[in-house]
């Protein structure tokens, strides 16, 4: 079969070859997956750089590739589940966890502290198949297209983080709009949001909010480039959108230490901020700690993975109730052979989300029944 | 001023009468508010035709009415309060706390012990003129129409109901879509919910429902006569819309014990059931106590008025976020002295709700600036 | 091996059977576990007495009894668990859960709904070894006193009744001083109460109360005959204890309608009811639901089995904090021979709890490391 | 009366006066409280010192002051509140919140952004009398000695950093063994913690912690010094603690970078942080925020004054429980003549809390009744 290898500890195409590797056999545990579509995360790109941040948990050779569905090619022998049934169209968590431990054995098993991700420490979804532990698969409807289908990881990530606090009726402010800040915007107007504003330093990105708010008649979003305008007037202007409370809500996508401080800055007193991005370098300074942090009397949520599986409970019914995401996908490729063009238009911001059909999109849904 | 009377312990328009009464003087803590419409609860009907649940709360002569909007008219001495003006379109929180007690010095006022009601233990709305402690005035903005801000009240119940849960992608289940359980769903609508269901005993009233949701393209209400229909069959379909597992929440309005143990049945294992109907007597049969409540681990909570005052400045929110009620009106009169007539709509359930404007819709337009 | 057998569908000594059965082999993924200590539950006295309530779960002849703690015998070929071996002081969880359903992929498996008892469905722990799925194995520490070890199951349940609630300073109303009530009791003193209210109808078990509170110098419980006395003035007697403001939560162990209406009547506007007890019946009918449900604003949580397993993480980690609670043994026998007449003498009220030792009680402490 | 007055804008001895001072009187809404116990706060040090952080805050000449206990002396004309009367034993709440902004509309007095601190802004309780707005006067009960009536205030906002988690079988690390650090570990301890660790720069403070949980046989204290320590061993010696897993919840209690950091690399995946502690500078910075934040799932909470008033009535219950705080006044003086003195013990770290009776503790204690 065809896959997407990290080939070398080298950043950039010399690193990663698309190139024929053995269809995997799955262990007694665990499921054999046709991949219909699989999406690319940060995280990706992170391995495709070879960025110091991954370097630890990738060993080339490598399959990578973790945001992906298909359909069940094949049990390992005590791998069959309930309901189950070769064909079926899944997806699957990639966060594989011990099951042991004191957070896995209380439904807190997305911190478990030994953690394997399949895509970076176990080989991934870049390819025509993958394999992965039975448990971790998870069965979808006709209500997900194959496009939201390849992205659910980032979606769950988004879910995660709107899914700590009721959303109706609220203001939101999202930092940093790319591919989980989007489906979160999407989220919270879905979830009955009173207000959305968006921050980011790319008028592109801003202008995608922008146009996806006029689409759905949704008056209620506002955009700030927060690099070219004056820190001050946005905040200002955030104050008077908000009647001069600030918002209940930031979620941090971002990590950058200007966008938490600013977040810090713009949410009201006793406000709660959602914490996902993850900063360049590994610290953070909060400027103001003494009055954003304790006289303002808020609650900060650092938010990893998705919960397994609430989030993806939660996520399925959002996307039955009619929760629309599809539209971050802006890029499409036919086959993985294009992987190093997508990755550049990732890479370039063309695309909040690229999507890779291995044999191509037409014969995927071909497959959906 | 013109204002309608609970003049004598009798059931009818022989105990209620419209007539002639001074206009209020407000003490030092009050404001006097002109009434630009008022509108009909429940309770209400259970003054005219002088329920015994309400025989010791209302001492005629009463002025009643408790759900209302209109304009600030004159401060008591000591009532002035920041950013409120005479002329201000306001509504007002009818039930009056002692401020002293465990309950209301912890923000749990709404379930202070010494609650009086203004409309039922003092004079109230069904007025010209009516006044209320300070305090309990809510500033009201351009999205509230005026015959939303006279049901504040009783949106206040639906909001206070379904603010216990995040709604977002969760299935709800009403029981008894009077006017707080349509504005229930409404709410629900509006912030996500995956799957409405409605059941009641009046077929009017469930096509009612059903006009609704077409009128918003929700294709995921279901609507169920739960009087006409065989009650295994109704199940038997709600479990099949929620895929087996029985619904997360139900939002009880009727008061019913059928409904309450109906709800029971269908909530699934661990769900939560908001119970704000009143039965007609005073006791409630849980006929499968065990199965249930105990072995269902289901959490019941109890539902009383609005919370002071986060229930009011959620209904305001999501009300400003484009949450629409308005179709609940289904009656309007344009003078209290048609105030029978209105009643008698109400009693036929002809209306969701009637709302009466004093001096006239357009008059009471008119002042809205 | 001796095990107790549920031989025949009959009610007393004439259908359980103290017999020789073969030592049960493990599954491949069960783990068999030589039995040290089994306490009698009220399920296994419904068993002995062939109730209509356990008839559907139990086949006979079935080896009974859920509460037990032990040594690992031996581990099927796929049931190893790390940190776990030969020898080990363990109890088990004897809920077994499908592991497939909602609930149980969303960390609520107490309330799967194919949840299979072993000890009612399966065979169980009144016998020499015992064999249990791996998963559900618990390990102990030496901070577990065998008797302790022996009644785990049903601490477990005082455990989830009261960690619904944060104890510290609250006033709690215990109705039903049964082995679950007494255990709740000390945990409530352990976590903090300030007030502990014991209701019963037994002066033994009331006695049994006040003696426990005298041996902590626990001078905040108060214990009451709600069968002997005037309930209007137990009733008074607790508005005086709690200021007039009613206790802050209730755990009902009784099952009892009227403690089931005492607790609603007893408790503080927007107070909490954890639901435990079982009714005799099927039904419980609450006599002034409009004033104790809705107008009181109150929580009802319906208590079922033991979280998996953060109930048990935080049972061990009261115990290691110095819970105590052995002093509910009140009866111990050293051999499984004597089951008749320990459950004669649990039948009699003599002790909340009796335990078995199959091998004594000197050789089971010998095998403690 | 003798009042001490900050006096000019100057550090010590020069900047603060113990002086005659005209006794207040009460505003209509106000209560004039005669002054039986005052404490010294750390914001009383930083006042005393004219440290920057309070310049804004404070303007002299000023009386300051805001930990006390007293007696009734006069209500202003409006300022009668239910079951109070002269000579009543109370104390109160010195921050006093609008009572207008969305915050104090919904329960969150205690994060008003328009709070004015008595003691700061308006004249304290460092004299014989003190008048207060009368909904901020709490009263007393005789489970409250007059030493820690004295130091409600701070005992406050120890039961404000606990109440947020329910703490029973919870290890709990304490960063800060000062006097609300001391406060919370009797909390914790009385609350059924199952570990509590205190770490400190002081080997006196240290000392303190481990003299307290050896009178009150507590096992489960665990006292470390971390400057004089290798941080590396002082985390494995509390990884072994805690099983390998990390404490449940930090409380902290410093405002140091380096606790603040510690914090997170001891807290467990998913832990708690209550944050209390202000820094001396503004900011802080977070040295490994992807892993101890995000990768952590941590929740951090802000932490400021006391509920209004549900943590004062968290802290009555407690005290009424048996909860002992009055061990952490280590220095008491007979008049205000001494303050410069008590304020010099407590630069030097010589006491936890230093309490001043006006007229003398014999002569306080007389007027209890």
């Amino acid at each position: 079969m065809k896959a997407v290898v990290k080939s070398a500890p080298i950043d950039g195409p010399a690193g990663t070859e698309v190139r024929d590797c053995p269809v995997p056999r799955p262990g007694p545990d665990e499921i054999l997956i046709r991949v219909a579509a699989a999406a690319i995360c940060g995280t990706d790109k992170h391995i495709y750089h070879w960025d110091p941040s991954i370097r630890d948990s990738v060993k080339p050779p490598r399959i990578y590739g973790h945001e992906f569905c298909g359909f069940i090619e094949e049990f390992g022998e005590r791998a069959h589940r309930e309901g189950f049934a070769a064909g079926d169209y899944v997806s699957a968590e990639m966060h594989v966890v011990c099951g042991e431990c004191v957070q896995c054995r209380s439904g807190n098993g997305h911190i478990c502290a030994r953690t394997k991700i399949y895509g970076l420490h176990e080989d991934g979804a870049y390819a025509e198949f993958v394999k992965v532990p039975a448990s971790n698969v998870i069965k979808l409807g006709p209500y997900v297209p194959l496009r939201v289908g390849a992205l659910l990881d980032a979606l769950g990530n988004a879910v995660h983080a709107t899914q700590i606090a009721d959303l109706a009726g609220k203001s939101v402010a999202i930092t940093g709009f790319g591919p989980i800040g989007a489906m979160a915007a999407a989220i919270a107007e879905h979830s009955g949001a009173s207000t959305v504003i968006v921050t980011d330093i790319s008028d592109n990105a801003l202008e995608t909010a922008r146009r996806w708010a006029a689409s759905r008649n949704f008056a209620n979003l506002h955009a700030f480039n927060v690099k070219t305008s004056d820190a001050a007037e946005v905040k200002k202007a955030i104050n008077a959108i908000t009647g001069g409370v600030g918002v209940d809500m930031v979620l941090e996508m971002s990590g950058s230490s200007a966008a938490i401080n600013f977040g810090l800055d713009i949410v009201r007193m006793g406000g709660l901020l959602s914490l996902l991005g993850l900063p360049a370098g590994h610290s953070v300074t909060i400027n103001d700690y003494t009055r954003n942090v304790i006289f303002k009397g808020v609650t900060l949520q650092g938010i990893i993975g998705r919960r397994m599986y609430s989030t993806w409970q939660r996520m399925l019914s959002l996307l039955r109730s009619g929760l629309d995401v599809e539209w971050v996908v802006q890029a499409t490729f036919d086959s993985l052979q294009e992987f190093h063009e997508g990755m550049a238009r990732f890479d370039r911001h063309e695309a909040l989300k690229v999507v890779f059909f291995p044999e191509g999109e037409k014969a995927a849904q071909a497959r959906l029944r």
